[in-house]
Formats: structure tokens, sequence, C-alpha cells
């Protein structure tokens, strides 16, 4: 499994708009192939930046099999235009995880 | 439930060290009141970089119940001496996941 780690600066005023057309994006994410899991949340500190945590079964899932298919543009459409700055994006495999039974445990 | 987002940056060829030290340090963290669940990542496009994740039930049990315990010395002192650089914290509030019965869903 690899995770995709991606902090989202939101245009100060439009979160609302940003989260309710990232409700529909979310199930075009969902539908790539290798996607796992998905997870968006909202910074405390800094209330227009979200973080997305995405599950790939492998990272080609996501460079390739998502970034270069007709539904990132449509994902891209739908959330892009809320966006302050071009997100940063990176890649993590999980190590350990408590408790020790979870299932990302490895 | 409150996530916190720690970008950590370990000393590059400290990496193994970090790690074993960390699988101790964990431990300490774990049993910190409200210390819900705990992951860590390793970067694959900077593989000095860890994430780490930690469920918190309230920021509180954070930033006082464990911040300000002596717990919080004792995990420092084990795996602080790998740190390159302050780790990046911040903490994050659950929106939406998918699988929609995911248990962090809200």
């Amino acid at each position: 499994m690899f995770l995709e780690h991606a902090l989202i600066n939101v245009t100060p005023g439009a979160e609302s708009a940003f989260e309710a057309d990232y409700a529909q994006a979310k199930t075009v994410l969902a539908s790539s192939p290798g996607c796992l899991r998905i997870q968006l949340h909202r910074g405390v500190e800094h209330p227009s930046r979200y973080l997305l945590l995405v599950e790939w079964q492998t990272i080609d899932d996501h460079l390739v099999g998502f970034r270069q298919s007709a539904s990132f543009a449509k994902w891209r459409a739908l959330i892009g235009p809320h966006f302050d700055g071009t997100p940063e994006v990176d890649h993590y495999q999980p190590l350990s995880s408590m408790p020790p039974n979870d299932d990302s445990d490895s």
C-alpha cells in the first residue's frame, strides 16, 4: 500500500464550495482502479488547508492509472477552481501502526 | 477525533536508528490518555522524511495531556536526537472518508 499525502490550500472563503464539490469529486477518485481508501481532513490551525490521504495499491495506480486518465481531468475540473496555489503532493509507505492489529501494520 | 499531523525530517543516514528508537517511543505515546491510533509512514520521494499521524480524542489530549507530561520528555529523548530540524506539527479534523462506512467518517 502507498499513501498519497496531499496538502491543499483553498481560497479563503471558498471552503464550503470546495467541500460541496469535493463530495462529488471523491466518487470519481474512488472509482479509479487501485484506489483503496480516501480521507479528507480540514485544518484546525489553518482552516483553509485540507489534508487529503488516499491509499493506493501501487504508486502507479495514482501517478499513471489516475493522473493520466480522463477521471483526473474531471476531478481537477470539480475541485481545482477552489485551490489557492498548487497542492503539495507526495507519497509514503506505512512502517508501523498502533493498535498493532491495525490493518495498515506491516 | 483530532488528527495530529507531523512531518519529521530525520538526519540522512539516521533512518534505521530513528525507526528502532521509534519502536520504543511509540509505546510511550500509545499509553497517553486519549491517544487512539498511531501510524508512522516513510517518504517515497524523500526517504529521510516521515509522516506521523496520531488520532487523539481531543486536541488537549495532545497539547496538554501529552505535551506537558513526563511522557513527552521521554518520547523526545528517544527520537529527538535523530531529528533534522523541528518537526512541522498541526492538527486536522476528519470531514469525510470513503468507503463511506469507514469509522473515521463523520
